[in-house]
C-alpha cells in the first residue's frame, strides 16, 4: 500500500515505547478490519516530524477482503492526518525494505522575511537570503557513489556507509518557496537532513562549496553542517 | 497592517466570550509591545476556521516605534498560526472596515478519490465528481448587484441585503484541487460559503444551473444550498 502522513504528530514510522508511530496505528486499524494481529513492513524508517507522500509498506493477512474495501475500511478509521492512497496484492515473496531500488526525498525550505503560517508545518523558514549557484555547486559534488559517514548520525547500526545519490535537483518555486530534491539507492540516518543543512550553510555563505569533498573524506559528522530540521522532509517515491 | 492566519485554532476573528480570537491576540500582543491597551479593527469578521492570506486592520498607537520594528516585535510575539506580513502609517481618518472598497475570498475545493492528509486543513474534500461547466453557468446568474438574503444566516443583523458580486471564477488546479474565488463590495455573513455550497450541490447535479435566478428572487435562506465548510475558505484580498 502506498500511505501519506503528515508527520507533525508523530514519534516517526517505527512503533516505539514513547509516543505514538504510524506503524503503530496502521497496525492497530489493520488488525481492527482484519480482525488478527497484523506486522506492517514499510520501506524504510522516517523520523520524528518528518512527512510522507508516498510511503510504501507491506502486510501479511488471509483476509478475503478485496483491496479497495480495505482502502475504504482503513481510511475511515484512520486518523485524518494519516491515509492510504493505493493498495494492491503482491506476491508472497514481496518485502518492502529489502527490495527497494531507489527513494526520492523532497525537502521544503520557505526562504522569505516574514513568517508565513501555512508553510510553518511544512518547511524550514530561513530568513536570510540563500546563494543557489554556491548550492548547486555543493550539491554536484555529492552526486556518485561516496562513503557518507559525515552525513550520518554518529548513532547508527549502520555496517556500510556507501550509497549512491543519483541525483541532487535545488529549484526555486512560488512563494519564496526553494525544493530540495535527492534521489538515491538508501538514505542513512539523518542522511537526507544533513545534506540538506550542509547546503545550506553554503547557500549563507558559512562554507564555500569547495569543502564537500573534504567533507566527504573526513568520515566524520562533526565536519558537515547542522541537522535540517524535520517539517521540511517529506519522503516522495520509492521505486522497487 | 496585512494579517495572515491560520484559522482552525479560533473561534473567528471577532474577540468574543467564548474561545480565542485573532483579534484578541493582536490586542493582546500590540498592548504588550505598547504598553497600552489597544483596540485592533478588521476589514471584517472572518468566521471561526475561516483562514486569511490577507486580512487588512489597523489601531491607533502613540508609540514612537517605527513599523518594521513593530512587525518584528509582534511577530516574535505571536502565535504560529498568525503572522503580521507588513504594517505601515496610514492617515488618522483610515478606517478598515468602513473605506472597503471591495474584498476577495478563496474557496480550495479537493476533488479526489482518497482523502490528502496535508489538505485536510485547507480544503472541503469532496469524493464524487463535479460538474464545472455547470458550476460556472450557476455562478454567472450569481455576478451582479443582487438581493442576497437567500445567501446569509437568518442570523444576521444587516439591514440591506443587496450587494455587488463582481467576479466569481472557478478553475481546476494540479492535483485535484478546484478553486472558486469571488470577488465583492461585500459579503454578508456566511454568504461566501453558502455560494459555494450552493455551486457545490450544482455540480453534484442535485440543483440545475437556471434555479439560481429563482433562489435569489425568494429571499429565503431554505432555497439555497448547504455552507460549505469553513476550512476551504481564505480571504484573499481587500482593496481600499
Amino acid at each position: 500500500m502506498v500511505v501519506e502522513y503528515d508527520g507533525t504528530a508523530y514519534r516517526g514510522w517505527q512503533r516505539q515505547r514513547n509516543g505514538v508511530s504510524i506503524q503503530e496505528i496502521l497496525e492497530d486499524k489493520i488488525s481492527l478490519i482484519t480482525g488478527k494481529s497484523v506486522k506492517v513492513t514499510g520501506s524504510g524508517r522516517t523520523d520524528a516530524g518528518v512527512h510522507a507522500f508516498h510511503q510504501v509498506a507491506s502486510f501479511r493477512t488471509d483476509s478475503a477482503l478485496p483491496c479497495p474495501q480495505l482502502v475504504r475500511g482503513l481510511n475511515s478509521l484512520l486518523p485524518s492526518d494519516i491515509a492510504i492512497k493505493t493498495m494492491e496484492d503482491v506476491s508472497p515473496g514481496f518485502h518492502a525494505r529489502k527490495d527497494v531500488k531507489a527513494k526520492t526525498y523532497l525537502y521544503r525550505i520557505y526562504n522569505g522575511s516574514t513568517p508565513c503560517v501555512f508553510l510553518r508545518r511544512y518547511t524550514w523558514h530561513i530568513v536570510k537570503a540563500l546563494d543557489l549557484d554556491a548550492m548547486k555547486k555543493a550539491a554536484v559534488s555529492l552526486i556518485g557513489t561516496h562513503d557518507f559517514k559525515s552525513f550520518t548520525t554518529v548513532h547508527t547500526e549502520a555496517k556500510s556507509f556507501v550509497r549512491t545519490l543519483e541525483r541532487i535537483e535545488i529549484y526555486p518555486q512560488t512563494h519564496g518557496l526553494l525544493h530540495i530534491e535527492m534521489e538515491g539507492d538508501g538514505f542513512l540516518r539523518y542522511m537526507a537532513r544533513v545534506i540538506v543543512g550542509t547546503l545550506v550553510e553554503v547557500g549563507r555563505g558559512k562554507r564555500s562549496a569547495d569543502d564537500i569533498p573534504r567533507i566527504l573524506a573526513a568520515r566524520n559528522r562533526s565536519e558537515a553542517g547542522m541537522t535540517a530540521p524535520p517539517q521540511g522532509l517529506f519522503l516522495k517515491e520509492v521505486r522497487y
